[in-house]
Order: structure tokens, then sequence, then C-alpha cells
């Protein structure tokens, strides 16, 4: 029997009509989907791809053990997603030995932070898989503040809201145009990072880029704990003939 | 009448089914259609669009009175190309108060560097104008060289080969993943920063990402100079449970 292929799809940034006309017949052609979802949730891959699939698809849900209960610091923190990520590539791997194709949904790019690449690099020796390159949140978030985010040579930095304070205004001052994703909980040292390095006045968050919720504010405006999807915006002001 | 809207809609890194639903939708139904090239040339833009378009499209070519003649640093280029700038902004106005929708194709995406932009500025007090983001370039570029650009808390940094030496080597060393864009003639240069910031080993370049002609190498088994449609990749190596 020929082995089944494992497609990691890029959905796109939240609208269904976003995600590209490849990852669109993948879908409602899939005879298997998997996504990844915290436990108890519907997961925002899924919702995405609600009202386009075949009546006898067989999903697949991948529920993380651990997403914020345990520090990324801890070790326990990476053997249990180590052993996750494992159990989640004995599974896709029966289905393809079986000749059974999966599609994989991802949010945003799949080769762009996110989870699948856990499985890809597992899977890439064992399995046929085909990656379909998607919009990513941050070319959504851009696109919903109304304005380019860079322009001529201008010098674009992406950070995570993760990273120390200090790091963070270093990396805020030395760029042209900076986007921040991860923020979360980390809004209000991302708030003193942007302005100990002078660039409140220009710095925008961008909450549910491209779903029906999206919302976009000045930094300063902002309440002080931000949405999972929210990402920090400074435009670039390059050269303009 | 009601005036037309305008669109700038993302047509992505370069095959056809890599654009967005909604870019596939409006670029099908459109009377017309407008697109950028270098004079004598087909234009890539219009290229990923062949044979998509009604019988009866209007066509609107907008063709750049100097790409690479004179050099960016010269007055004259910023006063020619603020002029051509115009024109076509009168040209498309005129269209829309006439009650006709333009569809502008534009690589990529609107917002991420790219000609579009420039419309827009002058366009947005005037007319309607939607935007419609796309798969970017560097997310081709990164899915064809087969591995993930960032993890975990990656740094990613996006550079122009046009900057200088020494900006480039300080820039490459200082970020966990890594994206160059505009390189042609620059590759020699950007060849010597990589190795002067120690990462010749990691470095990869990729040639028309998605398109037929695609190629990826190392960028020391790369060629003198490099084509129009290069990107060069070093990938991060971020937290991987």
């Amino acid at each position: 029997m020929t082995p089944g292929t494992i497609h990691g799809v890029g959905l796109g940034p939240g609208a269904t009509d976003l995600m590209s006309v490849r990852a669109d017949r993948l879908v409602r052609q899939a005879r298997h989907i998997a996504y990844f979802r915290k436990a108890g949730r519907a997961g925002q891959a899924r919702k995405i791809v609600e009202g386009m699939l075949r009546a006898d698809v067989c999903e697949h849900a991948m529920e993380y053990p651990v997403t914020t209960e345990i520090p990324v610091s801890d070790p326990r923190y990476n053997q249990q997603l180590a052993a996750f990520y494992a159990r989640c590539v004995d599974h896709l791997r029966a289905l393809t030995r079986n000749g059974e194709d999966v599609v994989v949904l991802c949010e945003g790019d799949p080769f762009f932070y996110g989870s699948f690449m856990h499985l890809y690099t597992r899977l890439q020796a064992q399995a046929e898989v085909q990656i379909v390159p998607g919009i990513t949140g941050m070319s959504g978030a851009w696109t919903a503040s109304g304005a380019p985010i860079t322009w001529g040579d201008d010098v674009l930095t992406v950070l995570m809201g993760t990273m120390p304070e200090d790091d963070l205004t270093r990396r805020i001052r030395d760029t042209d145009a900076l986007v921040v994703m991860k923020i979360g909980r980390h809004l209000d040292k991302l708030r003193r990072a942007v302005a100990a390095a002078g660039r409140t006045d220009a710095a925008w968050l961008v909450e549910y880029a491209a779903m029906p919720e999206q919302r976009v504010t000045r930094l300063c405006d902002a309440a002080a704990v931000a949405p999972y999807f929210s990402i920090l915006l400074i435009h670039g002001q390059g050269r303009r003939p």
C-alpha cells in the first residue's frame, strides 16, 4: 500500500477566505484533519475551517498537556511537550501507514513560530510531509492597522514579548519597523520597553487581526492585559518618493 | 454615481494557488486590473494571474520610468518616481469616479515593502481602498528551504541587501533568524557580511521561491550575482522540545 502524505497547511490569520486556494482545496477534500488545541477549548485552527469540512471527516484533536501551568524554564515543561509530540507523531504515522492522507491545520504560516514544526522535524525521516505556507498573523495585523509596515530599505525586527525587558528595549531602539508577538501577560513589561526606547507614540496594538473581534488601539490606550491573539506594531518610516 | 473601490490585492510568492481565496475571487471577477512592470517586460504580478482573467478585462499596465538606471541616492530618482505615482493615482481615480472597481495586483503582501503603498498613501484621502494581505515572498522562501525559519522565542531580522556592509555584519551577528531581500548585485557584499558574522555555514539562498525555476542552494555554493527574486535565509535554532 502507498503510504499517505501529511500536509502541514497554513490557514492564515483568521478569516476563512484568507487561506490560500491550495489550502482551501486540501481542507475541503480532507478525510482526516488534525489540529492542536488547549484541552476544553474548540481551538483557533479548527474554528477557521468551520463549515468547510466533508460530512465524513475524521477529526484528530491534539490537546496540549500543558500550556501556561508550568513555566517554560521548568524541565518538566519540555519533557511533557516532547512526550506529547511523540504521541502525536505516532498517531499520524499510523494513519499514513494505512494509506491515509492527513491535513494538519496550522494558524498563520506553518514554518513561522507555531507548533507544527515540532511534528515536522520528527516526521521528516518517517513520512512524506508537504507544507502549504500561509498569510502570517503579523500580515493580518499590519493590514488591520491600515498602514504599511515597511518601506524602501527599512529593517524589520520580530520579537517575542517573553524576552527580558532590557533586550526588548535595546532591540526596539535599534529597528525601523517592529512586530512583537506572544504578548499576553507581558504587556506591561513591553509597554515599559517601548517607552524606554522612546517610541510609545508610534506603537499600535492589534487584537484578533482578521477575526470578527478585530481591534486596533494605540499602545498607550490599551488595557493592562492583552488577549492571546495580540500583536504590537511600529511602522517603518523608510524612503517614500 | 457611487464611486468604485480600489483593491490592493496580495498575490503571494508566485504560484497561482498560493493566493488567498479572497484574492482569487477578486482577480477572476475584475473588470479592471492594474499592475506595475518594468517597460518592455510582462511583469511578475501579471504573470501570476495568467489564465484567470475575464475575457473583457481592461488592463492598466503602470510602467516604471526608472528602475536601476539612476541610483536611488540621486534626487532625480525620487522626482521621477513621485511624478509617476501621481500619474498612476490620477488614472485610477478617474476609473473609480466613473463607478469602476479596480484590482491592483501586488506580488507578495501589499503592506510589506513593494510599490502599491506609494499609491495607497496618495489614494487614501481620495478613494475607497481595500487591502487583501498575501503570503510574503519570504514565506515562500523558507517553505522552499524545507526548514522552519523561527522557533520558540527566536528573534527574526529582515534586512535589505542594499545596506552598508558594516551594518549588515552587525545585524547578522545580532539575530537568531535572518531574511535578506533585494540582493541582486549586492550578493558579494552580503557574502562578506555573513562570513564576518561567522554564519556562512548556516546561510541559504532561495531563488524564485514558489515559481517553476525555484532553486535552493547554500550561500557558499551560489553564483556571483543573484536573480531579482532571491532571498537569503538563516534559520533560527530556538527552543524545540
